[in-house]
Parts: C-alpha cells; sequence; structure tokens
C-alpha cells in the first residue's frame, strides 16, 4: 500500500490537487473548478468528491493527510480569511472542515511559504537551513526559512516580503499603501514600468504594437530576447529595484540562497543577471559572496501541489 | 557552592564582566581597560587575572562557563573580526583562547545578538518567541528572535537592521554605502539631524548655544523636555524614519514586541511614540496591532553582562 498526502492548491479559478509520495513522486491527480461552487461547503464537498474519484481510480494509494496552498492561508488557525481573488468571504475553516470529514491530519499555509517547503523537500534547497523564496507572479510572495524553521512569526503572516514598502511615495499597491515591492517586482511591475516607458514616448519599442492587455511578463520577454531597448530596460529597472530589496532582506536573515520562482523568473538571465548583480553591489560589506541567487528546482505546474504536499509530510 | 557564568562585555574602551547567576543575579564583577593592551593575548591574560582576582574575593562561587558579547562577534565561529573600534586587527579567536586557558566552555556573540538573549532570559521579552531588539547608540544594532530561536543566518551575521538602507541616495555610512537605517536612527543620527536643522538656518532653537561636539542625544532630549520644537522636530523625523523601518521589518518577521534599547531610547516617548505611530500608519494591515513598541526590561549598566551571560547559560 503505497502512502500519499493529497497536496491541494487552492486556486482562484481551479484547485488542482495531487497525491504525493514521501519522495516528492506524484502519484495521480486532479482538479475541480473553484469558481463552480457558491458556498464553501458545496466547494470542499465537490472536491472530496473528486478527490475520492480520482483515488479509485489508483490502486493501493492510501490518503495519510492533506496539505493545502492558499492565498492569506494562516499556518496557525488552518483558515484563510478575505483572500482577495477568492468570492467566500470571512474566516474558511479549511483544515478543520477536510480533517472533520474525513478524520485525517490538514494543514494549510499560504502559497509562497508552501512554496519554500516545497523547494526544500523537493527542490534545490534541500538541506539548507537559512533561505528565502520569491515567487514573481500577479505579486510577489515569500516564504522564509531560518535556522532550519520556516518563519510564520507571531501572527502566522510573516514573509510579506512583497509588502516591504520600497518607496514611501511609489505606485500605490492593492494594500491600501503605496511603494510595495510587488508593485515593481512582478509580472504587474514590470507591467506597468514598461507602460510608464512607453507612456514617457520617446523610446522607440516593438513593445508599442501590442494594446496594453497585450503587454505582460511573456511579451516584455519576447521584446528583451529580440533586443528591444525598451524591454531591456524595463528588465534592468526591475532587476535593480528586486536586487536592492533582497540586499536589505539579506542584512536582516543572511540567507545562503535566494529562489526566484513564477511567471517573471522564467525570463532567466535577463531578470536574474540585474537583480544578482543590484543585490551584490548594495550589499553590507559581512553579506558579499555569500547568498546564491537561484531558480527553483520544482517545475511550475506542479510546485503548488508539491509544496502543499510537503507542509504535511514535514508535520506527520 | 553558586555556580556562575562569567559575562564580558568587550567594549573599545572598558571591558566589564560579572559573574551571573542562572536567575539572573550578578553575584560581583570588576572591568579591565580595553585600550591598556598591546596585544589581544596581553589583553586575555590580563582579563584571566582579574577575573581570578575579583572571584577569589567572593566565597563559594564556581565559574561553569564565559559569555561574551562583541563588536562583530560571531556566533559560529567564536571570533572578534576587524571590529571598528578596536586595535587589534585580524581574526581575534576569543572564545578559543579563553577556553583554552581555562577549561571551560566559552562563547560568543555580537553586542545586540548578546543584548537579545538577556531580554529574553532576564529582560521583558520572557516567553515570547519572536522579537526584535534594537540598540539606539552610536549605531543602530538589532538581535532578531524567530520561532524561539536567535536567528544567526548562514553568515553568523544575521540582524544588521542597521544596514538596512532607507535611502539609497541617503546619507554617507561608515560602511561605506549610503542611507543606513543607522545614520538617522541612533544618537550620531539625531545629532546628524539636528546639525542639519540648524545649517538650514530658519528655526529658533536653544541648540544653537552648543558647539557641534556639545550637542548629542542628552542636549537634544533636554531641549525637547524644554519644548524647543526644533529638537521635538527631529524626534519626529527620526521616529518617522525609525517607525517605516520597523514596519517593513514586520512585513518580514512579524515579531510580537520591538524593544527599544540604549542611548536614544532613554529619551522616552519623545523617540517611542513618534516611533510607534509611524510604525502602525505604515503597517500592512494584516500586522496592524499586532506588534508592541517596548522598552527594554534590562538596566543599561548591566545589560551587556546579563546578556553575555544569558548566552552561555542558554548553551549549557
Amino acid at each position: 500500500m503505497k502512502h500519499v498526502v493529497c497536496g491541494i492548491d487552492l486556486g482562484g479559478t481551479n484547485s488542482p490537487f495531487g497525491f504525493v509520495e514521501k519522495d516528492g513522486n506524484i502519484a495521480g491527480g486532479s482538479a475541480v473548478k473553484t469558481t463552480d461552487y457558491g458556498t464553501f461547503e458545496d466547494y470542499i464537498n465537490a472536491l472530496l468528491d473528486e478527490i475520492g474519484k480520482t483515488q479509485s481510480k489508483l490502486k493501493e494509494t492510501k490518503i495519510v493527510g492533506f496539505g493545502i496552498g492558499a492565498p492569506n492561508g494562516n499556518y496557525y488557525t488552518g483558515t484563510v480569511q478575505d483572500a482577495p481573488n477568492l468570492k467566500w468571504k470571512g474566516r474558511l475553516e479549511f483544515a478543520k472542515m477536510l480533517s472533520g470529514k474525513t478524520g485525517l491530519p490538514a494543514y494549510l499555509t499560504n502559497d509562497a511559504n508552501a512554496a519554500a517547503i516545497g523547494e526544500k523537500l523537493f527542490g534545490n534547497a534541500k538541506g539548507m537551513k537559512d533561505f528565502i523564496i520569491i515567487t514573481l507572479g500577479t505579486g510577489l510572495g515569500s516564504g522564509i526559512y531560518c535556522g532550519g524553521q520556516l518563519l510564520y512569526g507571531s501572527t502566522g503572516f510573516a514573509g510579506e516580503v512583497g509588502h516591504i514598502v520600497v518607496d514611501f511615495s511609489g505606485r500605490p499597491c492593492g494594500c491600501g499603501r503605496k511603494g510595495c515591492l510587488e508593485q515593481y517586482a512582478s509580472a504587474t511591475g514590470i507591467k506597468k514600468t514598461v507602460i510608464e516607458m512607453l507612456a514617457d514616448g520617446k523610446k522607440e519599442s516593438m513593445l508599442r504594437k501590442y494594446t496594453e492587455d497585450e503587454i505582460d511578463g511573456k511579451t516584455i520577454h519576447d521584446a528583451a530576447k529580440q533586443g528591444d531597448k525598451l524591454a531591456l530596460e524595463a528588465f534592468e529597472y526591475t532587476g535593480e529595484i528586486l536586487g536592492k530589496a533582497l540586499a536589505n532582506a539579506v542584512a536582516f536573515s543572511s540567507p545562503e540562497a535566494i529562489f526566484l520562482f513564477g511567471g517573471l523568473a522564467n525570463a532567466g538571465e535577463y531578470i536574474f543577471e540585474p537583480a544578482k548583480r543590484h543585490m551584490e553591489n548594495n550589499m553590507l560589506n559581512n553579506f558579499r559572496g555569500t547568498v546564491k541567487l537561484l531558480p527553483s528546482g520544482l517545475k511550475e505546474n506542479t510546485a503548488a501541489i508539491l509544496g502543499a504536499a510537503a507542509l504535511c509530510w514535514n508535520e506527520i
């Protein structure tokens, strides 16, 4: 009998899940559509139904627990609170409900923390005690390991590097403040940078042929690959702000490595090179040359499930 | 027989030490003058000599180990490396030498980390798992607890909050970079602020009667107490920069409390009130109202010794 943890990635649109063995092998999986269910209870029932169906197709597989990665997820309480991209508001008792209906242990944390645990168990952070993972997607999420422990802090919400303010009179952020790092260093951030640069009107750029909606991490990356100067400058600017913020983060926790993951990180050297250069150039002497800036070792399409499952494997 | 740890505070001018019992009681102590010794070995010999003499005056006291708080001290290696205010350069094997000469365990860390351990064992952070201590002296030192562990990071140098850059084109710092927090939020920082404000020439201030040398944390505090507008404005400005930086630190590690300690913290509400207000106003929603800004529970004249001793009590 194969023991697996069911890792669930609660997304705004879809909720993929997978049966993950202790070594990180995914024995099977499926998904439900998050937006299909009016109440959270209906969603949970449909999710468990689909998990049951999927499991019945596999032979000799025993689920020993659940791990959930969720936006605004709180590890201490196992709840999801007022996540901006979910229609169910208030406090969702995700872990308790799963556990109550199945009799199995269920653990929940936010997506970026799950990514960090996944990186440590199954990715490139094996054996590392101090590292940071930064997910550069629509926003900027982060998970931080200190001395071998994931950093939760007193509230359970530690590791909000995306909401470290880099310019107190900067771009408005969805959190209601101004100048948060994620307004610059994320897929959304580089898009804003490009649109500002285009509005400036002076530079030739192949990006001018796109509508605003068409400009995204991918079109900017493609333009950079073709040597488009404006796109290259946008990466340089994004890397500068990210690199300086990372130099400050290093002064705080002195990690062995920082991993970049998600949409914008797929631009490879276009983002890694300037981020690394500005990080090194702005680092306190003590830390120069001590921090590796690395790509994640997990594949983008399975990382969230692996991370969520890793959380549970870590606990049981 | 009373068991004590000898806590040593390696300072640029003096090296006070004390025999600290497990409950924080100081059974006795003395000091040697750091600057009196040409070589580090001479210093260690004189220090052990004075420790022996002091111990012989006490009855029934057994030293069970040494704890050392030192500038640029590294916990992992037990060494002091190129401390700016010490004349012995290179790598000083402080812990190894003490241990070698006495056969007793010796542990070393930097001053601010020692202060954090002291606060947890003997001060106001008892029972707290996540907190930050900020020492506002000549510079700004910090010690950070995460999940019940002191944060050392991969290098042993984590917790350099004083060298988090708040303005990349700001005041030059002794570290060779610009705009480090300690250039604003420290006794030196507020002095620089006052001197800039005085040079501005527009404001009446009783601080104009002092020479630059006479302007320090104490004269600025005294002027503020008498309602001097420029001094009050300097505290407001210092509190704003400190409060915003603390709001960013909270986004990283979500502490239960932040303790202010040392010279500038003695100005009480003049620094606590604006720092707290700007910290709250600039905090991410999740963290608002979750962080206490508190004075240290240790007395300034014994804190360093208690902290150094606490390090050793923690280990043995």
